[in-house]
């Protein structure tokens, strides 16, 4: 058997799928040139029949990525597919990823549909997928949980068929290693033919174990490809960890003796880049990525790592990128200098006027802050993106003052559809009068759900860079404003979550 | 063998050898009420003779606690074993963990001793724990990396010596699922009267795989004690999620068939309670306690949990106590009711004067905020805590301005060792400025790591609670603060990092 293991990232498809998580088309191109760089074998873009929104996306990184194979999901069904593969045209290499679920709950009660239905729309669906494309992968939803003979059959026609990756999703987290190890290692012994497919893990993490159950389907069960996202962004718990199974496969080589392309070394600034535009925080303690995974506090501890590193450090912080957050540009940096950092970001600028933009507004946050760092100018960027798709509403000015023993108030100015409206409010704290002087003209009736801030690198010297998120009519959305000012910040991230709620993406979303 | 898992709950010691997750003793305290409230088997509450803070935390538990063993570290010497004894006096159930390294690497590298005199260490320091208590935890410090023969030769030696429960460390995070379950299974084999002791996992989760190395540890090994941390709190990426353990043993009970005693509805409030002391967040994705970790946002999941629960629902959310977290008291609730809430919370008031402040704080917070959470109570009761106990700095006013276009500015009035001052200073944001502000007068020279603010329970309009992280001279601290306000709350953080950087808290760390 290939000692190559498969690194397919989902963090854009099944990642995106968090409640708050959506991105734009240039938030997930941006990210897709990030896991391109990282070297990821396949990016699954996301789900072109979704909607209108998401199949823009998957098309402009089909057409944008060279060195990824660059996949779409789609649900068992020719217009599904179809629309997979007109979004994936441009793409040197593509996957469609085609699912139905084979579980008895799920056929029973979801899909309404009986067994020999469901088997015969598996087999139907990737026959007409294989005629638009030569890689096929085939998931069978709620997989773990489903009878093992009915799914050797289906996963028998499937391949019969022409799928060329067979995925055993777990998709509700209930599995263990061992079990889940074994699993796929029985399907494997008893479809005919399995050795004509690449078979695939995708594990969640409700019960804490999505890596060592993704590791347990590779090193028992024989898969060759593991599915996972940045930071385990992904509904409820999250998906299996890119930088944990990773790092696990390199670190354990001993045990795995299996070969991954990813470069590690953009593993921080990968997850740093998914952590900023979801607004999803990674904690402390979170392996490979965590501020603190690297961190040696206790004496003891201290004084073992002074004498032989290896005695508390089993990675190395400089292998997967830590050591890359230096400060970057400053005043004095130049138009070059700053386009330089863009492209090693990975972030494509439009046209010149773009560019010249969004370098002013560098020169204008130098001015105010002596460090700017990676965060900093992705931060900026993402502001140019808004203004440069004439959004809605934009951030213009804003005056407030607080004091003990006074209710605190603000005036925010800020534009609607390009005109220039004036709101004043007062409110409990800054904050709060800053975002009611926006909804006293907007009047959104959107809930706030979530309000949370980090400075950028470090001190409130830094910017703030504050997340909001919103909820309306059954849609959630994540605004992002980044600002030395934490009051400015946090009513450019109300206006940027009001944008989104604004635009009408409503999607038909996928499987976890 | 039994079929009951003894949970034992380190948060308190390895927990808090986490870089910046020190907590004073009334904090330690707090938590150990709400460890026992979850039925935890054996709370390990420190290490007494590390310092004299936390000597006094584990006498102060030690004597709190009623329902569950109170456990204190020490290193395999008889000065810290006979503070722990001290320190241990007053409790019902009491316990002695000792340890020692006994890895070559860091034998030779770290203790500088010769693998017999660590043997006759081990055995001389049980022999002497054994006569002052009679349940006795041996730990061979990163165990996992150690040379079995010589390891086998340590652990019967202690279990001669009397060891209860012998504990075997994955120190470094290093192991996966298959291995550790077999190397536990043979210690077992090979160590003669091994049924004579509990044997006990302890992983950390640098590769992600801690909660699924622990349960191998327990499945394939016959190990019958996890060591464990709310949140997975601890050194580097952390320890095993007790909340994390504790469900997966509890959803597949068909798979592992052993009883845990642990109240999982008090899940969500002790995750909440560490988070909030620690300053450490929980990201959404994080199983069980995250914020995510039971919303469903994809609309086939959205429709498929509509139509049956169980299809993409493995736990319940109320189990963990989610739906705990209602609005409890307001501006109307009496000193009764709010006396009842802090029993509830597990906060003892030493005095009726104590009471009495805390509850004129909470009238005062009730005017400007309609509804009161658990988690105000708690920061309020934090805030009460450091007033009595009558520490360097204390908070007065504030007032500060920001406007685009202008310097922010903030002028702040505080108290040093009972003396008003008034500090004022400009800065890149309100916040930046406040804490100049503060710095004008202090002095401190800390330097920022940390800076972040999470919402109370959602909105801006609820209570802003930030985390300053200061680093002076190599120690790090967190202060927390909260206030409807954010910028006054981040005053009023800066103050608390302060106060715990003033306190000498000097202290001896221990094994991860």
């Amino acid at each position: 058997m290939s000692d190559a293991l498969i690194i397919f990232d989902t963090t854009l498809r099944d990642g995106e799928q968090s409640p708050g998580a959506s991105m734009t088309r240039d938030e997930k191109l941006r990210i897709a040139r990030q896991l391109e760089r990282l070297r990821v074998d396949v990016i699954e873009a996301g789900f072109a029949a979704s909607s209108n929104g998401d199949f823009e996306a998957v098309q402009a990184i089909a057409n944008a990525i060279k060195d990824s194979t660059v996949c779409s999901l789609s649900r068992a069904n020719d217009r599904d597919i179809s629309r997979a593969a007109e979004a994936l045209a441009g793409a040197s290499r593509s996957r469609i990823h085609t699912f139905i679920a084979t579980s008895a709950l799920h056929m029973e009660k979801k899909l309404r549909m009986t067994p020999e239905q469901v088997l015969e729309q598996a087999r139907l669906s990737v026959r007409f997928a294989r005629n638009l494309c030569g890689d096929i992968e085939f998931s069978p939803e709620d997989g773990y949980r489903s009878d093992p003979d009915f799914l050797c059959r289906v996963l028998e026609a499937v391949i019969a068929e022409g799928a060329t990756t067979i995925n055993v999703p777990d998709t509700v987290g209930y599995a263990v290693p061992e079990l889940y190890g074994n699993f796929i290692r029985t399907l494997r012994e008893r479809v005919p033919n399995s050795d004509k497919a690449v078979w695939s893990v995708h594990c969640h993490n409700d019960l804490g174990m999505a890596v060592a159950n993704s590791l347990a389907g590779v090193k028992i069960g024989g898969a060759r490809q593991v599915e996972c996202t940045i930071n385990g962004l992904g509904e409820r718990a999250g998906n299996c960890s890119l930088e944990e199974i990773v790092m696990a496969v390199k670190t354990r080589k001993d045990y795995f003796g299996l070969q991954v392309n990813v470069d590690t070394q953009h593993i921080v600034a990968a997850s740093r880049m998914v952590s900023q535009t979801t607004g999803f925080v990674v904690q402390p303690n979170k392996a490979v990525v965590g501020a603190n995974a690297f961190a040696h506090a206790s004496g003891i501890h201290q004084d073992g790592v002074l004498k032989a590193r290896d005695t508390y450090e089993i990675m190395r912080a400089e292998d997967v990128g830590w050591s890359a957050n230096k400060i970057v540009l400053g005043k004095l940096s130049g138009r070059n200098a700053f386009k330089q950092r863009l492209q090693d970001l990975g972030v494509a600028m439009d046209s010149e006027t773009e560019l010249n933009a969004a370098f002013a507004r560098f020169k204008e946050l130098a001015d105010r802050k002596s460090e700017i760092f990676d965060e900093d100018i992705l931060a900026l960027v993402s502001e140019e993106d808004a203004a440069a798709h004439h959004e809605q509403y934009g951030f213009v000015s804003l005056a407030q003052h607080s004091e003990t023993g006074e209710r605190p108030h603000a005036v925010v100015v800020f534009t609607v559809a390009g005109k220039e409206v004036r709101g004043e409010s007062d409110g409990n704290g800054p904050v709060d009068a800053s975002l009611k002087a926006i909804e006293s003209h907007v009047r959104s009736g959107a809930e706030m759900v979530l309000y949370s801030v980090n400075a950028i690198s470090g001190s409130t010297e830094s910017q703030g860079e504050v997340t909001v998120r919103l909820q309306n009519a059954g849609r959630v959305v994540n605004g992002v404003g980044a600002d030395p000012d934490i009051v400015v910040a946090s009513a450019k991230a109300y206006l940027s979550a009001l944008n989104k709620l604004q635009s009408k993406a409503e999607r038909v979303a996928a499987q976890g």
